[in-house]
């Protein structure tokens, strides 16, 4: 029952577009590079979100909001801040009918305005760490938009925390990276990561480090899933983020950023996503499994009804579809949807006290006894989960080619990623990889780690083209 | 132990600064009329909107997200509703450094886009009802800005709904203000509303009707907590959203919109703040219970931590304070938070087996045993939640007045609202009493019902000063 996508083999942004708009995750906006994200879409983004969210918290972080508009001048007080974002600007010089005597930035990010504030909040050591996390919209203008992976609007979290001491600060960003981030990525979207350190040209203007987490997308190229930044006292001394230590000297305290995006959609998609549409991995899914009447007679309805009960007790993400269309077209619509278990259920099977189970990362059927189905469901969905890891991993490996040079790197880079010490690659490797669209991912420990300092011996580049 | 706050009686909006900014509830930001909600703050909207979002997604509304930026000429479809806006515009006129072709507006309300994708989405009776709700910022530009109240960014839910017959979206609308807003309102918020319908002058341009829920705050004046708009067919007709019926006919469809805004943090502030500082229902606080102990000892601190469990166990939101600063101080800040159940634990009563248990709404103390405290806190808390509907309720009756005349409505409302038959106002009426910067806040049936429509006979006018 193959879905009216372009295949992923013929022309996979095309297949990306065709999965979005058939999925109903998003819509273009009416203003250049915005988007509207359909019900679909955003559920999924909610149940990130809420995944996050919940991991967040449990750090020890608080959410707060701050304002969409800043004043031009925040800008310019990090001079090498400014330099990164300006053509990326959307301004707001009119309000309340009037030209503005000060022009207004739509947030590009809140790193600016959450300072000033840390700075007036932080007096003492006791009010540190301080930690603070934003949900928000922000806006980057983009001149080539897709949806969900480049989009001049998007939705983030935006983490912001400062603290007494460096250690305390890179404590905090490792736990971030991993135990909220990486545990995400790997455990909810069943998306493998290689962790690392960005080169120093990939790194966020005015962090003195930043961890990234890069998946590879089922065309070899790689997405940046999430990034922290270790901001070191940059962005505290320009914002004069100060506190009074124990023995009552003034102190500059140590920050750090980190953001997860609207992109992570983008992401799941690419990660699994086949020529039949999406595959949401069950612990991501808003749906898990859809329960799917045969025919449309009462007592078939009414054993649906049933099941979807039993399986809602279970903490399954359970709903029936007896909706419009054929059998046939509902199977479909819920394939490109990438729902991981449906549940058919027919008189004849029911006459026999079965039902049909389909997975949709694998297409397998099997029958299974009524009795006890939601326990078996919820077991299958677990297995379903760690299968499209264990799937995208292997992909993941297939896919990561050592090599041991800069041509062989580009070559490898065309089909997936590649991996070379470090040491081989420089200044001017690093430029003959961007001339040909490709780039260094990030800088990693031979045993995956996160190193501590890009000069660290023995590095590994992992090396691909990208989103 | 008074609080260094205003006392109501003396300056009430002054009371209502100190205790956003004692309470640690919000700043102003620094673009004009902006906010940064802080942590305690946006805990108690994240509460909301947890409350509010569970039963609107109940209704079958399903959540989406529509762009932040609206290109002008989207506005100017709807004459009318420009009209109500243009003086509230912020408008982009640049970006990716260059001056737009077409300026574009940052939402007011997403109605127009909306409008717009709607048109689209619907083709066929079996797509209706289509019913979408969004989490989003707003921005209208305010003169006279008020941290919550009246702010040039807020946040919101606006709900859009597309229905095939004036019928389904009438009971829909009804679902919404009744079922959602209304029982959110009395028994979360603990604010108890005079529901009813905007006089003509009052209404949302556009609406046929808007439906509201008005709450009296401690000054006596009247705050709209929330509206639901019967938009009738006005706007399907502006935004060509039409459906093909059953028999093929071209149909125009019935919307509906409704929202609810951050607003409602100034309105639970208002409603049971005292000269202590706020009052935060149990079921609208993120902090139900906080446990204190009186003396950092070894064996309190343990007791506390095994109670802090055992509230946990009972499904309590509950904290242990053993921060810095004084008991006294701790208190005090508890109480300026207005966390509704604080419980003391010292060493002497320890060796009782009992603790003190100290209610925030009455000051109550009462000494109670160890032994089953989670279930007695939990059910204490259902007291007091019920405690403070009673008493908001019992004010909100005392201060409304039922009047002859103008005249009379005028002088009530000086110190609470006044009830006069709706006929006796007239538009005359209605110019005399915003002469004196009082408005009729709604219409409604003797019984407390909300009207079918302002022409009913026999309907009663509710009339006060307002926020």
């Amino acid at each position: 029952m193959a879905a009216a996508l372009t295949p992923q083999g013929e022309d996979f942004p095309r297949w990306y577009q065709d999965v979005v708009a058939k999925a109903e995750m998003a819509d273009n906006g009416p203003a250049r590079g915005t988007m509207v994200i359909r019900p679909y879409g955003y559920a999924i983004w909610e149940r990130m979100v809420s995944e996050l969210d919940e991991r967040i918290k449990a750090t020890g972080a608080e959410n707060a909001y701050f304002p969409l508009f800043i004043p031009l001048s925040y800008l310019s007080r990090e001079a090498e801040h400014v330099e990164g974002f300006s053509p990326e600007l959307a301004v707001v010089t009119h309000g309340g009918g009037e030209e503005l005597a000060e022009p207004l930035v739509v947030r590009p990010t809140s790193e600016t305005v959450i300072g000033e504030f840390m700075a007036k909040w932080i007096q003492s050591h006791r009010d540190l760490p301080l930690r603070l996390n934003q949900w928000a919209n922000v806006v980057r203008w983009e001149m080539r938009p897709r949806l969900f992976l480049r989009s001049s609007e998007f939705l983030w979290q935006e983490g912001h925390t400062a603290h007494a001491t460096r250690e305390d600060a890179l404590n905090y960003l490792m736990t971030i990276h991993l135990n909220v981030y990486n545990d995400f990525l790997v455990n909810v979207l069943a998306a493998p990561t290689y962790l690392g350190m960005k080169s120093p040209r990939e790194r966020f203007a005015g962090a003195l480090n930043t961890y990234t987490a890069e998946g590879m997308m089922k065309d070899g190229k790689a997405l940046q899933m999430v990034t922290s930044h270790d901001l070191g006292q940059n962005f505290a001394r320009a914002f004069e983020i100060t506190y009074q230590s124990e023995d009552g000297a003034s102190e500059v305290c140590h920050t750090t950023s980190w953001g997860a995006s609207t992109r992570l959609v983008g992401g799941l998609i690419m990660t699994h996503g086949d020529d039949e549409g999406l595959v949401v991995p069950p612990r991501a899914a808003p749906t898990q499994v859809v329960v799917i009447p045969v025919r449309d007679d009462d007592a078939v309805l009414a054993a649906c009804e049933r099941l979807l009960e039993e399986l809602r007790r279970e903490g399954v993400r359970a709903r029936l579809d007896r909706g419009r269309g054929s059998f046939g077209r509902r199977v479909t619509d819920w394939e490109i949807k990438g729902v991981p278990l449906r549940i058919e259920v027919g008189p004849r099977d029911l006459a026999e006290g079965v039902v049909t189970l389909v997975r949709r990362d694998t297409g397998e059927k099997s029958a299974r006894s009524i009795q006890g189905l939601g326990a078996a469901a919820s077991d299958l969905l677990e297995v379903i989960q760690g299968d499209l890891l264990g799937a995208a991993t292997r992909r993941r490996d297939e896919a990561t080619i050592d090599v041991t040079g800069i041509e062989g790197a580009i070559e490898a880079a065309q089909g997936g990623f590649a991996r070379l010490p470090w040491s081989l690659v420089g200044e001017d490797g690093e430029d003959r990889l961007n001339a040909e669209a490709v780039s260094v991912r990030c800088l990693t420990r031979p045993d995956g780690s996160i190193p501590e300092s890009v000069h660290e011996e023995g590095l590994l580049a992992i090396v691909a083209r990208s989103y």
